[in-house]
């Protein structure tokens, strides 16, 4: 893209002078995004589905230019040394960017969350007051070097009737302009304002700390990536953040477990994807079921090779029983209860009652997503109760903590906040309210 | 209090070596709140009602020694040249003191927040997903020289089974102190753990700034007094905050206002109590009405010697009016349309539709309470859809925005924030929610 005189000179009006944006260009990034959301809050469900679907469309027409700047990016990750993992996460192909096509017109067919009437309160006085939901403005978010996260971000943005500025890793930044560009010029050629869009190219920390302390610019920040990421978001900004994404999640298998549900459970919470937020990462198992459950648990997870980090009660029957490799076995550090492996790793602590569970579960986890397994339904409902964490399930896997799984159609990411929303965060929760009153006079 | 052995001891105990707390002596009074906070949850209503009542009673029946703390204070503030305002709010009487014991009975009065079935979802898998309402955990309080809002607050966030840790004003210590330690006799006399309520009473500014930056421990702060206090919090805190106050609140008179609505709204906004965040500090004019209802508004608020800064358009209709005196028209510079005046002043902005009315409100509001003066439905509809704000109301007053008014019985604050909770906060707003999945063995 930035072989093309046109593009450039439109990156260096949008962006500012590269490497670098002042406090004041923020800003007038900013004024420009906020005068874009009122815009785009005038625009009707319709309207803006015609602007997702050109959008998509733009995203296949201009393949090539995306892949050659994916390329470059690539060229640059791999001289510099970055990791394959991260180096796949960086890699766009035609299928991927179908992909991404693909799900901003799937974000297109999702209800449209603003408008709605939450409820409505009749005064003595005469006064009728609607709470209504509406778009929370101009959001910014925070990303790793992942480009698909430009358009999906934007497209549940746009849908709520947001404004949106992104600040993505910098090893993506020729992949972000390419997209952002794509996509700021199929939203001007379907009629709406480009400014609902835009991409922070400045690389520096200072302009990324300027940014996360432009009150006033920007209503929420919403950190997606690593738990280093989103820790160093929240200890720097100024602006509202919701916290998203480290998920310390346990299941908790009680005397009364069912290993008929408990195994495929804890194998599949384990080992479906053991690199995301809702994987589970510790066992907590009451004493009485170490052999009964736990020993046929283990056993299973022995067979996808998960390294098994257990207490010492714990570890003494596992140690005892047959079919699973003394070299998976490893006595738990204090630490190992603290650590989301994001591995095939698991930590075991045993307990004696469910209330000793929720109070170790309460202490050490990120309050994402926790299970029981059990046959009891008064220890589930101790347990669905007792534990502080966003989605609490009883017999099931803590892998359903999920935008799609939950029906939301689509989603930013989990919020691990107690503020605003709790687990998965789809379009409605890119919404606020404001109360509309209707009088005829009234006064205090 | 502090000449009694026992409350002093007790101090000591509370809240660590006078002047100063250090990081761990913070976390361990969030770890000992977090602890009581999960208590609380297991209260029922009854449970939580009788304890509010019992430290009710305990308030009154304390009464002398909360007096004499609070002479205390009144004698240091005095002595150190407190305005005179500042000082009648650090003053109790005894009538004030069965003013606060009567707010925490009307509390106890009030519907439990927690609890409540906000959704439930069945899933094509057998998954069902239930969203409840359910407390946020440890709330921090951060306000100024007002020891009623000790109890206040206190009693809001134990009705919604939050734990508070409590910052007051320094200038209040001593009556801060006295009644925490009468609210958490009267808790733990109830039969319920005092450690729901803890007090800071450091008074040095590192303590505040350690407090603010206490993630894990606390989950929300909410500031409560000044635009200087709450912007302090917004940028050192690293807790999520919930920005409240400020109020630079505008009245519109349209084209159709009706004068006999527009002259006692204008005059009731303006001027019932100047002091509060809900008073029009602001008239944005059509100016095909400066003289049918600028002027005659003006009029009345002249009787009340209110000064008007006006742009030049609207100051020449008003000079030529009769019965507006000379002395309370000025003219309007730029930052008068930013103000918050809190006295007996208002700017005037004359424009020419109701776009440019909204247009004006949004760049120069604090997004907290608008109004309309309309007959016309299509303007109104413009206008509560196009303000940005909290509140936006159409020919009514905008001193209704207030928990009592809005029928929520009490409130914490008013929120000018756009995440959690806008507008004003009452209980509800004090809660969060999960989501309680019952499974019969489901896996991804």
């Amino acid at each position: 893209m930035n072989d093309e005189p046109g593009a450039a000179a439109e990156t260096a009006a949008l962006f500012g002078k590269e490497g670098i944006m002042t406090e004041e260009e923020l800003r007038e990034l900013g004024r420009k995004a906020r005068a874009a959301s009122y815009k785009l809050a005038g625009l009707s469900e319709e309207q803006k589905n015609a602007v997702l679907c050109h959008a998509a469309d733009a995203l296949e027409v201009h393949t090539g230019e995306i892949l050659a700047a994916n390329a470059e990016d690539l060229k640059n990750a791999a001289a510099n040394g970055m990791l394959a993992g991260l180096q796949d996460r960086l890699r766009l192909t035609e299928d991927r960017i179908r992909g991404m096509a693909q799900a901003v017109r799937d974000v297109a067919a999702l209800p449209d969350p603003t408008g709605r009437v939450l409820e409505t309160i009749e005064r003595p006085n005469g006064l009728k007051i609607c709470k209504v939901s509406v778009p929370i403005g101009v959001i910014g978010i925070i990303y790793e070097a992942r480009p698909n996260v430009t358009s999906d971000a934007w497209s549940l943005c746009f849908k709520s009737s947001n404004a949106v500025i992104l600040k993505g890793g910098s090893d993506a930044i020729h992949s972000n302009l390419a997209v952002t560009n794509v996509l700021r010029g199929a939203i001007a050629e379907a009629g709406a304002d480009p400014d609902v869009l835009a991409l922070i190219s400045a690389t520096d920390h200072e302009t990324t700390d300027r940014f996360m302390r432009l009150n006033g610019y920007i209503d929420v920040l919403i950190p997606r990536g690593s738990g280093r990421l989103i820790q160093a978001v929240i200890r720097n900004a100024s602006v509202p953040v919701i916290e998203t994404g480290a998920g310390n999640c346990h299941i908790y298998l009680d005397e009364t477990a069912d290993p008929a549900k408990a195994v495929p459970i804890v194998l599949n919470a384990k080992t479906q994807r053991i690199g995301v937020c809702n994987a589970c990462e510790s066992l907590v198992v009451h004493r009485s079921v170490l052999g009964s459950v736990l020993v046929p648990v283990v056993q299973k997870l022995s067979e996808k090779n998960v390294q098994v980090y257990a207490d010492p009660e714990a570890l003494a029957v596992l140690r005892g029983a047959e079919e699973i490799p003394a070299a998976l076995l490893h006595e738990a550090s204090e630490a190992d209860f603290g650590t989301e492996y994001l591995d095939y790793k698991i930590s075991v602590k045993t307990v004696g009652s469910v209330e000793e569970a929720i109070a170790h579960i309460n202490h050490y986890s990120t309050k994402h997503s926790e299970s029981i397994i059990t046959e009891t339904k008064e220890n589930a409902e101790k347990f669905l109760n007792g534990i502080d964490s966003a989605c609490v399930y009883w017999n099931a896997s803590t892998r359903f903590t999920d935008g799609g799984c939950f029906g939301f159609g689509a989603e930013i990411g989990i919020s691990t906040a107690k503020l605003h929303a709790r687990g998965p965060m789809g379009l409605r929760e890119l919404t606020t309210y404001k109360y509309k009153i209707y009088g005829n006079g009234q006064i205090r």
